[in-house]
């Protein structure tokens, strides 16, 4: 008799390991094909599911799958897509579950943030609104490490690395050459309503005083004259200035620091950018030559350079999402639970969904420093683990071999749905 | 008897594997005592030399010096200076002659472009001029690409490594996510008169119609029409369009496409940033989503991510400066001669430094595709060798241990020097 099937998607901004979590659900269940037939990706992510576009995963080699491990990015397509709640759009949980029944998926797999851990929770109650059972598991994902109750986000570790790095790297280029050259250099990371990121760039730091010199944090308000202050006195003792800005780094009334109100000569807002919009106040107000960066999605994807701990965290979550389904939980989510610092070390625990959704976890204000400009000790030992241990992809002439599936439609059996 | 000193230096602005030349330059000499005696290396560059402030490099233990092979940045700081002929500079002339008598230098290693190989060359010439014979040698190194005669720069193939690496990395992240989010993603990278670093990005390229679907060379006048319909039909497609742009693409008329010509409120001169200045572009006239990134000192710093050839022919390049030194050969530059393309061999040649000084290399025509927009099978057989191989620096708590020396100035013997 055929085995109930599952169903797995991606959702929202994608990761340097969200894949290693896919390749966990997929390798797992295919140690349990007693219990799980095929497993169904979404193409697009939940879109997949409501336009019956169901990409079978059992046409990849074994190869192909394990290759998700070190592959960046979303292998199936993410998007960015919210299910309102069930009396508002009763039609599109009413076609999630006409797609499911047709193709007989029975486990659902959603790999997100908070907005996807508040969806998989809505679908879970599917059998009591809409009588079709489904038995649904969120897997943690996220840079923003924002999701509550998990000691961390899979995806979060790989940025800090990355940020971190390129901090170290960037500050030993403007330090050599700050005699004559460039004296404040500007690294913009990502992070809108948290400084997670931005924090982790002062991992960078082996010493007190070491670059970065200031860390900007959407939760601490940027006080002009405060912050060019601390960049002249960093300039005067060090030779050069090395900061390290969130994007969502804003005012004390809410209002973003890239948010400069100007407009060009077309009538269009001008271009945000933070690290351009601070490194025209430093010029302006203290003329120092400067150089800023925007690393951007490069941050996210860069699964060259991703954490060992975070990869082997996204695998165990994938993995763990689809052992709590077949030991017949439901509507949790795994979480990585933290049992040591140092030594570092963590098992894989879960959480109700409904308690999950929609909560943010901000950054605590012990992790902050006095001055508001870096962070504590306490931040040190919470961080400096998440981004232990290298796990590099394999290289063809010196580039990355990531893999690229073959992403094989299931033939649709139903009527068209319009999104 | 005290054997001569030799002096080297850093010479603008520094790259990833910089250091690796320093270290063939010390280990080198340090095999070869009985002909060198110490090896002084300039603080920031070539003003070390004409303030006196020398670093004594006999003061690292051979781990540190050792480790400048996997450290990026200029370990001793480098400088943009640049020398003005004799004639209308005696007085420095004199004045490095006097230091290097001083400290008995009769070695002068020049690590650096263009502008420092024409200064090499000038140094070459004190005996003539000044009777103080010096043997020097030109180390060369630029991420630019720009020096004639060699096959290539070292620091370049570390870049075009990064840039192919990161090219290849959020193209995958746009690809994943283009259904619903961004659909043009524009990386701008270095390259202010030489597209060679924004050609390396083609590289991520592994079937004809992978991104980055554009690139955007110096060296190609950029036509908004043009440019736009080929992003437009991109979108059409392929769902996303990936451009690389060098910082500076250029009109035809010379005019930066970054040089937008808008003052902002208080008469200053607009941010340039050619990325996002083509990412409003796009916005403006097409309606795209969009996200840029501009890697700026994250490319030419990225050690933990550099070509181990790149790093290889930076330290053959430093060793043969003062194997040449030691052979007797004055006023010449080592250079890299390629002898195949695949398999991939290279040998140490030489050539004079009258002739290298101030001669730019401009990328050949015959590596710009048709359209103007991408690189040629001739573009990819000479740039591939040039990011083969990965050399791993160590790494502690998740992060490259590079090396910091002590850098102990030797006391000064002169009076001080006006810079």
């Amino acid at each position: 008799m055929a085995k109930p099937n599952a169903f797995y998607a991606q959702s929202g901004g994608v990761t340097a390991v969200i894949n290693a979590s896919a390749c966990g659900v997929i390798e797992t269940a295919r140690q349990h094909r007693d219990k799980i037939g095929k497993v169904y990706a979404g193409r697009n992510g939940i879109i997949g599911a409501l336009t019956e576009e169901l990409i079978d995963t059992s046409r990849e080699s074994a190869k192909s799958i394990r290759g998700l491990r070190f592959t960046p990015s979303g292998a199936f397509g993410s998007c960015r897509y919210k299910l309102r709640s069930f009396e508002e759009n009763e039609r599109e949980y009413r076609r999630l579950m006409e797609v499911f029944a047709a193709h007989d998926i029975r486990y659902f797999f959603y790999n997100g943030g908070g907005d996807s851990q508040d969806t998989a929770h809505k679908v879970s109650q599917l059998g009591v609104t809409l009588g079709y059972a489904v038995t649904c598991i969120g897997i943690p994902k996220t840079v923003d490490n924002d999701l509550p109750f998990t000691d961390c986000c899979p995806g979060f570790g790989s940025v800090a690395k990355y940020v971190a790095i390129s901090t170290r790297e960037a500050a030993l280029d403007v330090a050599s050459m700050c005699e004559t050259s460039t004296k404040v250099f500007i690294l913009e990371v990502m992070g809108r309503h948290a400084g997670w990121i931005a924090a982790a760039a002062g991992l960078a730091q082996d010493q007190p005083g070491d670059p970065p010199h200031i860390i900007l944090l959407p939760e601490v308000p940027f006080v002009e004259r405060k912050f060019l202050r601390k960049v002249k006195r960093t300039v005067s003792k060090c030779g050069y200035c090395v900061v390290v800005v969130s994007e969502g780094a804003q005012y004390a009334n809410g209002t973003f620091v890239a948010d400069v109100g100007r407009k060009d000569a077309f009538g269009h807002t001008q271009l945000g950018g933070v690290a351009p919009t601070i490194a025209n106040l430093i010029h302006t107000r203290l003329g120092y030559k400067y150089h800023w960066a925007v690393a951007d999605y490069l941050q996210r994807a860069a699964r060259h350079i991703a954490s060992a701990t975070d990869v082997e965290q996204a695998y165990a979550m994938g993995e763990a999402a689809v052992k709590f389904a077949l030991a017949g939980k439901n509507a949790i989510m795994p979480i990585v639970v933290r049992k040591s610092d140092k030594p570092y070390r963590w098992t894989v625990g879960e959480v109700k969904l409904s308690k999950v959704a929609n909560v943010e976890r901000k950054m605590p204000k012990s992790y902050i420093s006095a001055d508001g400009f870096g962070i504590t000790a306490k931040a040190r030992r919470y961080l400096a683990p998440l981004i232990v241990g290298e796990d590099h992809p394999p290289y063809v002439g010196g580039l990355p071999q990531y893999v690229k599936l073959k992403n094989q439609l299931v033939a649709k059996k139903l009527k068209p749905f319009e999104v």
